[in-house]
């Protein structure tokens, strides 16, 4: 079987995409009405964040869901995308793997691609960068004193499901397989996003982990945030006690959660549920914003601790 | 000496880009004025990008002004830029020389960097997105019957610097750093293009192959272009008569020139080459354009023989 040359692999990915009209051309372009176009990246790399039974249709959709993530952060509707690809030598059918990732995600978050790059490479790279617009962007600096504190769904899950890709683990199928989806097939909030953007203060996308999250909201907005719940649950609790780890730092130190953690006025409490519910979105309410010197600390048990940001990091191992 | 992490890694890129202020965010955003928006991306790869002696400042560079020549192609002005970096282990010397590169790029093509992201890999890959707005685009498909044919630069000299680079090669002094600047630090050539993409019926960049280019312009216009002259001159002659290389070869298949490749009418050659002599632009007329199938003939000699696109692929290597 011959390898596909960038032409063919170029033509698999536009007639996966249904861009038939396609037309090569060294620039893309669009027209954006005189609002505020807004841009997010992502890069996925096979050596940092792909472990080795990670699909790579999996891994082409998540390159784009990560973006949608922080466009969700920010209120933000994303509209374009433009992706490159560094690619080591690869078959037909794993590049059709991709262009069907891409395509996914171009169907469930209404993105247009519009074309991209193609380059030849020691290891898989995928690479979004996604345009929109909005009226203005929900900050990571508005956090206010007396604000609640809440994310967008369950933590400790990716992390979890990283742990079982990597070294099997112990854990009821149930959990097993909702973990590994957090960690294969994260669901970005946008629809909760969008339809309660007016009522947030501050917002940041989690995927650096919670704790990291928590305290660069902190540190923006000049104040202290002290969580008294953690955003999880039993299942996550079961699998830590089964595998001998510690469910806080799967919870707060994990990362690869596609949540949104934001901050808002307890006046909209209750329609920040209402959204909840009407967009099937796991809630947690996690603490609250205090007046005090950028950080955060955590109630547990009568006890105050302060949480350290030690979120992952590029680099650091 | 430790090793920098992602954050030291920011930090030294945004204060050599002179973004004091920088507050790090999940989107970044611009407003455009319900202008038309452009966006051009480029890879640029070390395992397939950089040969050895290839400077990292270079290669940041690099990366910029491949996207900026797209521009040029476009008769479109970059105005801002999101840099995606992927570094296997690095030193801050390493970091800094990054960032010198695109520290320079911003300044000699007055592109604002508004933000990226930093991702640890098996390898250097360096990935510009660059933004701007137009009024409309030169586009690849608008070439017309008895048009000529131009190229803003002598092509070939890419080709040999970086034969230069992987090979030795033996060459004049001058011809040798002439060559080596022209694959290391290319000259995207944006101000010839604002001042006459007037003028300029069909346009592309080069960088794939002159033999590529003519090909896809000629391939969207549905056009023969028929070429008469090469666009080089005796100095590139004389390095692959040394060298027992193709001249043909170099020129028309060697790749890696960021020079335009445009068709104009013929009532439009004396303003086109005023701006040329303004711009400090050396132009050449290569060929017109004639009624026929879609190709690429050249005429040398008194015989005329097709030009196959043979340029550069990835993949095909």
């Amino acid at each position: 079987m011959s390898r596909p040359d960038e032409r063919d692999i170029i033509r698999t990915i536009h007639g996966v995409l249904g861009n038939a009209k396609f037309t090569p051309e060294d620039a893309e372009t669009f027209a954006t009405d005189g609002r505020l176009t807004v841009v997010a990246v992502d890069t996925l790399v096979q050596s940092t964040d792909m472990p080795p039974n990670m699909r790579l249709r999996d891994a082409a959709r998540k390159s784009i869901a990560a973006c949608v993530s922080d466009f969700a952060s920010k209120g933000a509707r994303p509209l374009f995308g433009i992706i490159s690809l560094n690619l080591p030598k690869v078959t037909a059918p794993q590049v059709r793997q991709i262009a069907l990732g891409l395509r996914q995600a171009s169907d469930e978050f209404g993105i247009r691609i519009l074309g991209g790059d193609t380059n030849s490479g020691r290891e898989f790279v995928f690479h979004a960068c996604i345009f929109g617009e909005a009226e203005g962007i929900i900050p990571r600096n508005g956090a206010r004193h007396d604000d609640l504190i809440f994310t967008s769904g369950a933590f400790g899950y990716a992390a979890a499901g990283l742990e079982m890709l990597k070294n099997g683990m112990r854990a009821s199928p149930g959990f097993r397989r909702a973990a590994m989806e957090s960690f294969a097939r994260p669901q970005p909030r946008l629809d909760f996003a969008l339809k309660c953007r007016k009522y947030l203060t501050s917002s940041m996308d989690s995927s650096d982990g919670l704790s990291a999250t928590l305290n660069e909201m902190a540190r923006q907005s000049r104040t202290k945030f002290v969580i008294h719940g953690m955003p999880t649950d039993g299942r996550l609790e079961e699998f830590a006690r089964l595998n001998g780890l510690s469910p806080e730092r799967l919870v707060f130190h994990g990362g690869e959660e596609y949540e949104i953690v934001f901050t808002a006025p307890e006046i909209h409490r209750h329609a920040i549920l209402d959204v909840a519910r009407s967009t099937r979105t796991r809630l947690f309410e996690i603490g609250r914003v205090r007046k005090g010197r950028s950080s955060v600390f955590v109630e547990k048990n009568g006890t105050t601790e302060r949480l350290h940001d030690l979120g992952w990091r590029h680099f650091k191992r």
